[in-house]
């Protein structure tokens, strides 16, 4: 068997019942039942995914994977595609967003070249895992192949692998590839077939003409690579690209460890979305960051069933979106270890 | 002139230039022009607050003001009147939930007696700032005389002056005392003039027949202590609390040493409102943290001008929902400080 194949095989449901017994954890907790929301519900989920009723406080780490596009000169981004390479140099050099949003967060920055268009040498502070340097333009034939994309997929699942290993509990994921916005939304197309005009978003900024070309260009790549009778994989080979199917291979990877991942925005999540289509089971072990403002990250997050933690109107990417909520989960779980009972603190209990 | 009349005069409007330095400065970071959204606007209005384009990491309390309120006699709560001091010594032993999640936040938390009912003898770990244990039921006469109110506001300010001389540069609010939705209710129908029957919530969780009670309750109040005519400090002696009073003073001391304040739910944002009212300017100094799942929270903040930064169906109060958004105020200005500009890191920046 493959590893992607030994991978799947060890994604198991969640756990209810540890949920359940975190549940009645904090209904002991010296506060109105449920009056923590969300946070509550966090706890659960986490308790559920680690099959442990008060799950110890996880080393986190943040996984950003960057790859270039071939449908880039097509036109369809605000940047030109020298920006990702461009980007990778500053999040190795520690000053980008990301890199700010993990220090802040207490996260460990993984930055991986998944197939960045630039110079073949390593640079220091990225991990090179680079199949290619960008996909093939999908207007005109698959992206990539399935080889290509199983490789992709396994070098994610090796890198949680050494993650978990380390142990690191609890990921976030996020990416950077200029183009990367009309690979998901291709993928959303043809995971949800939702139409082009509700689901195509503005990118990192563009106007209403490339707009159109953006609709246009998904349009034909859909009519070029038809998804009906293809795999979740052979799709993902077909529309996707190398950072989108390295983080497929993270999540895929952290729910066979039964780590938690905190999705980005709208394309970190089509990653989770894939790897859902992949192995439907892991979609128990995502947790939605954000709500960007990319339109198409709506749907993405109601097909796997998430509701998002924040919307702060965020459209960047790299993970900027999971830096900001990790947290949450570490308060959740704090929550869990350090509150008082009701008999603990010698506080009246109405049960309410 | 009095510390309250001080004060007020010393705020001023927030600082426009200010913020627009702080948006060319975030223009030029390696990142498509707004894309970081709420988190840019944060970062800007924290530059309106402190007259600086690039503020400093802010050292950060938490005011917790507990009170009792002679109103819960009326049966108002799902809990009993003993609960706020039983929670004041839970506050003392760090077992509630703002001790977490203060902690998690890396805030000092600042936990006042303002006035509960309970032994007369200091609590380790506790302001005692008692103005009288418990207000009088509001249902027949004012809850605290104005000079109890003007007492109360003024401790409040007192503190905030000696969090501002030993450097706190953020602060959050919170409050505890069984009864004081029901207060914060009847001092928004006062200011707002709004029908009870759609901003009165559920509170710790009563149920209907409660709930019929505590509208009751707050209509005779406001029969009894009828606003028209009277001033702020007037409606707030006649309907608050004495938690809620000296967290007005909190809002207004923190604005006239132009320091950021962020609300918690309800109640605490009452409290900011009730500021406001006193010192209209001081709106531009609050950031609210969450959107309380009580009902009437929604108008207190559209009164003030400001969005929540979460929405995570919380209900629990003592500050819980400023301790999770604080953070959101140190990654904004670290975004300011620590991000890379696009000439800095040589990344191509097309202005989009």
């Amino acid at each position: 068997m493959s590893l992607l194949d030994t991978t799947c095989a060890a994604i198991v449901d969640t756990d209810g019942e540890a949920a359940q017994a975190a549940q009645r954890l904090l209904d002991g907790k010296t506060k109105p039942r449920r009056s923590l929301g969300r946070m509550e519900d966090l706890a659960c989920q986490v308790a559920a995914i680690t099959r442990c009723s008060r799950p110890p406080l996880p080393s986190k780490a943040i996984v950003v994977m960057a790859g270039d596009h071939g449908v880039a000169q097509e036109g369809v981004s605000a940047y030109p595609p020298e920006v990702t390479w461009q980007m990778l140099l500053n999040f190795a050099r520690g000053g980008a967003a990301i890199n700010v949003l993990a220090r802040q967060a207490g996260a460990r920055l993984v930055v991986v070249d998944m197939g960045v268009r630039g110079p073949a040498e390593e640079i220091p502070g990225v991990l090179g895992r680079r199949v290619r340097p960008g996909t093939d333009n999908f207007t005109q034939g698959p992206a990539m192949t399935v080889a290509d994309a199983l490789l992709a997929l396994e070098h994610g699942i090796a890198i949680v692998h050494e993650l978990a290993d380390s142990g690191v509990g609890l990921v976030g994921i996020g990416e950077m590839g200029i183009g990367n916005t009309t690979a998901a939304t291709a993928l959303l197309a043809a995971f949800s077939g939702a139409s082009l005009h509700v689901i195509t978003g503005r990118g990192t900024g563009i106007d209403d003409a490339t707009w159109a070309r953006k609709v246009a260009v998904v349009e034909k790549a859909l009519s070029v690579n038809p998804p009906p009778g293809k795999s979740a994989l052979e799709i993902l080979a077909a529309l996707g690209g190398f950072e989108i199917a390295g983080l497929a291979g993270v999540v895929l990877g952290a729910a066979s460890r039964r780590i938690p991942v905190v999705l980005d925005g709208f394309i970190a999540s089509t990653a989770g979305l894939c790897a859902a289509k992949i192995a439907p089971k892991t979609a128990g072990y995502v947790i939605a960051s954000h709500r960007s403002v990319e339109v198409g990250h709506r749907l993405v997050l109601s097909y796997l069933g998430c509701d998002p933690l924040l919307d702060l109107g965020m459209r960047l990417g790299e993970g900027t979106g999971a830096a900001l909520a990790m947290p949450f989960v570490e308060s959740a779980l704090r929550i869990l270890h350090e509150m008082a009972s009701f008999d603990e603190a010698h506080v009246t209990d109405t049960g309410r």
